[in-house]
C-alpha cells in the first residue's frame, strides 16, 4: 500500500499540472470503457512539453501519448498522471518502463492503481530506476473519474447508478400506468450523457416492451459540449443489459433494431441468471457474472420500481440519480420505488445528496446509498 | 392605472437607493403583519439625508421615519419608497402630503399601493403639488416582499405557503404513521423563520392532536442572522389559525399552553367555518372569511396530506415549501399529498419550481401552484 503523502510536498505547478491532466483524462470518459480515464502531463523547466489522454481500451495509454508528444524532451522532465503507471504486459508494454526508458527524473500521481496487477508495483519499478515518485495529489478527483474500475478491480462488482424519475410528489406513473411523459425534453435529454458515459445500460424485458424502449446513445441528443469533442462517427453504444428470465423479449423490438449491443440475460440468452436457492434470480451473483464475463464495471440502469426497489435492497445501488418534475400526481399514483414494508422510522434508507441542480424545468437529485443493514 | 416607465429614465444612483430602500423594508418582514413592508431613502445632492423602514402596524410609516431623519434637508430632495405614499387617513396622516409639506422635489416608487383606498392616488397628490414622480423601479423585488398584501388587496383572498416534508421518494409517514422525524433538525429550524414571516399560521385540529404541536414561533430556533435584528422580546407570534370543525381540540393542548393568539374555526369557536350546499367546509370561503375578519393576509399551512390535497385542488395554494430529507421509505407510507384519482397525465397538477437548496442535509425546494382548470 503506498503511503498518502501530505499535499504540503506538492508545488503550485505541481496542482496546476495535475488538475490540466484530469482534465485531459476528463475527455475520455464516454470512450475507455472498460478502461479508467487517465490523462498525463509532461513539464520540463515549467514548460509542457507533451500531454495526452488514453482514448479506447486497446489504444496507446496516456503516458505513451504524452511521451510522443515530448519526443527527446522528456529527459530530466517531471510526468504528472492520473493514475499510477502500468507495471504490466497488457495490449501495450508497462507504462512505467517507457517513463524510466524516456529518462523521466520525476512523477507525480494522483492515485495509486487498484488493479491488482499494478497496485504500487509501477511505483516500485519507476522507485527502483531512480525515479522520483509522489502520490496522492488531487486523489479525491481521480477516484471520481473512476468509480466503476475502481470498484470494480476493489470488489468484483459493477458500479451501479439507478436512474429515477417522479413527479415532486414521487409518483413514477398514474395508477393506469401513464407516466409519458412526466419529465421536460431536457431531463430525458440529459440522461443520454449519463448512457453515453456508462460502461453498460441495465434494463429490464418489462420495461423494453412496455416502452419499446431502445436504450442506445443518440448522438443528437447529447449535449453541444460533447458533441463538439466527441464527432458522431466515434459514439459508443454501451452494450444493454436486459434482464428477461421468462424470455419474453421479441425480435422486433426497436431493442433489436438500433445500433449497439444487447446482453440478454436468460437461460437462453448471452448470459444465464444466477439463481438462489429459491430459484429467484440473484441480483449480485448476476450482476457480479456481467461485470466480469462482459467486462462491464460501470452499470447505468433504467427501469421500472420492481427492480429499483430490488436492487436498493440488495445493496447493489451505489448512485441514485432522480429528476423531479414540477408535478403532482397524487398518492393514488405508482411510486417511485415499490414498497418496503418498514414499520420504525429506524429502517429507512438513508441516502446522501451529493448534487442538486435544476435541469430545464426539473430538479436533478443525485444521491449515494448508505449501505442497508438490517 | 399608473404608467410603467421603462427603467432607461432612471440613474444607477436610483437603482442604488431603491435597493436600499427594498432592504431596509425588509427589516419589517417580521413584525408589519398585516401591514406591508416598506422602506425609504431620502437622498439630496447625491447624500443619504434620511431613511427609515416601516415597524409595525399602527406605528410611523416609513416616510415619516425617514423625514423625521432629515429634518429640514427634504427640501429639494428625492425621496425613494418601495410602495406608492399613502394618500388616506388612516392610523396615520398621509404620506403623500407629508412629502409635500417637507418640499420634497422627487418621489421615486417600486410600486403602486394595490390598497383600492390609494391605487395612484398618492402619485396624483404628489404630482398635483408639482412634485415629479417615477413608478416602477424594482418593481418586482418589491412585489415579492408583500405577497400577502397584494394578494389580500387585489382579491381579498390570502397568500397560502403550504408547506410539505417527505423523503426522496415521497412519502410524508410509514403507513403506520410514523414521522418522526423525516427531516433533520436544521430543516424543522429552518420552518420557523417562515413562521415568523406569516400572518398567520393554519393547521387543523388532527395536527394539532397527533403532534401536540404548539405551532408557535421559538426565538432559540430563529437564524442568528434573525436573531441579531429581532430581539426575543419584539418576537411577534402569529395567530395559529385551526380548522376544528368537530370541536376537538381540549384545553390541555400545547396549543393553548403557549404564547400567542388562536383563532379556531368551528362553529362554537372564535369564528365559524363557511360551509357549501353539502354542509361540508368550503375552503375559499373560509380562507377568505378568516383573512377579512382576523386581517390575516398571508397564512403559512402546516397540516397533513388531506387538508394539503383539499388546498390543492381548490386552486388556495399559491406556494409550496416542500423539504425532502435524504431517505427512501418505500411507496407503502403514505403521500405528500392524498389521492387525486387522475386517469391523464394532462390532469397532473403543474407547478414553477422557483428556488431549490440545500438546508442541512435535506432539500427545500419553493414552487407556484398553476391555476388548475378541470
Amino acid at each position: 500500500m503506498e503511503q498518502q503523502n501530505t499535499s504540503s510536498e506538492f508545488t503550485s505547478q505541481d496542482f496546476e499540472m495535475m488538475s490540466r491532466a484530469l482534465k485531459l483524462a476528463k475527455r475520455g470518459m464516454y470512450s475507455t470503457a472498460p478502461n479508467p480515464n487517465v490523462g498525463c502531463v509532461i513539464v520540463r523547466d515549467g514548460e509542457i512539453v507533451g500531454e495526452g489522454h488514453h482514448h479506447r481500451a486497446g489504444e496507446a495509454h496516456a503516458e505513451v501519448h504524452a511521451m510522443r508528444m515530448a519526443g527527446d524532451k522528456t529527459e530530466g522532465a517531471t510526468a504528472y498522471v492520473t493514475l499510477e503507471p502500468c507495471s504490466h504486459y497488457g495490449r501495450t508494454p508497462p507504462c512505467a518502463e517507457g517513463l524510466i526508458k524516456a529518462k523521466v527524473a520525476r512523477v507525480v500521481c494522483a492515485m495509486e492503481d487498484p488493479n491488482p496487477k499494478v497496485a504500487g508495483r509501477g511505483f516500485q519499478m519507476l522507485r527502483d530506476a531512480g525515479v522520483e515518485v509522489h502520490v496522492g495529489l488531487l486523489e479525491s478527483d481521480a477516484i471520481e473519474l473512476n468509480k466503476g474500475f475502481i470498484k470494480f478491480m476493489q470488489t468484483g462488482m459493477p458500479y451501479v447508478q439507478l436512474k429515477m424519475a417522479a413527479s415532486l410528489d414521487g409518483q413514477s406513473a398514474l395508477s393506469n400506468g401513464q407516466s409519458q411523459w412526466i419529465t421536460s425534453p431536457k431531463a430525458r435529454q440529459d440522461v443520454q450523457h449519463y448512457r453515453a458515459m456508462s460502461g453498460g445500460i441495465l434494463s429490464t424485458s418489462k420495461t423494453v416492451i412496455d416502452d419499446n424502449a431502445s436504450l442506445n446513445v443518440r448522438w443528437d441528443d447529447l449535449p453541444k459540449s460533447l458533441q463538439s469533442q466527441y464527432p458522431q462517427v466515434d459514439v459508443r453504444q454501451p452494450p444493454r443489459v436486459i434482464l428477461d428470465r421468462q424470455s419474453q423479449l421479441r425480435n422486433d423490438l426497436k431493442l433489436f433494431k438500433t445500433e449497439g449491443e444487447r446482453i440478454i440475460v436468460s437461460q437462453d440468452g448471452d448470459i444465464a441468471p444466477k439463481l438462489n436457492e429459491n430459484d429467484q434470480v440473484d441480483l449480485a451473483a448476476t450482476l457480479k457474472a456481467v461485470a466480469s464475463e462482459c467486462h462491464i464495471n460501470h452499470l447505468w440502469v433504467e427501469a421500472g420500481a420492481t427492480l429499483a426497489s430490488s436492487l436498493i435492497e440488495a445493496n447493489l445501488v451505489d448512485e441514485l440519480i432522480v429528476y423531479l418534475a414540477p408535478k403532482l400526481m397524487g398518492s393514488d399514483g405508482r411510486g417511485l420505488i415499490g414498497a418496503l414494508g418498514l414499520t420504525e422510522m429506524e429502517q429507512v434508507i438513508d441516502l446522501t445528496i451529493t448534487d442538486v441542480r435544476m435541469v430545464g424545468v426539473d430538479i436533478r437529485i443525485t444521491a449515494t446509498v448508505k449501505r442497508i443493514q438490517r
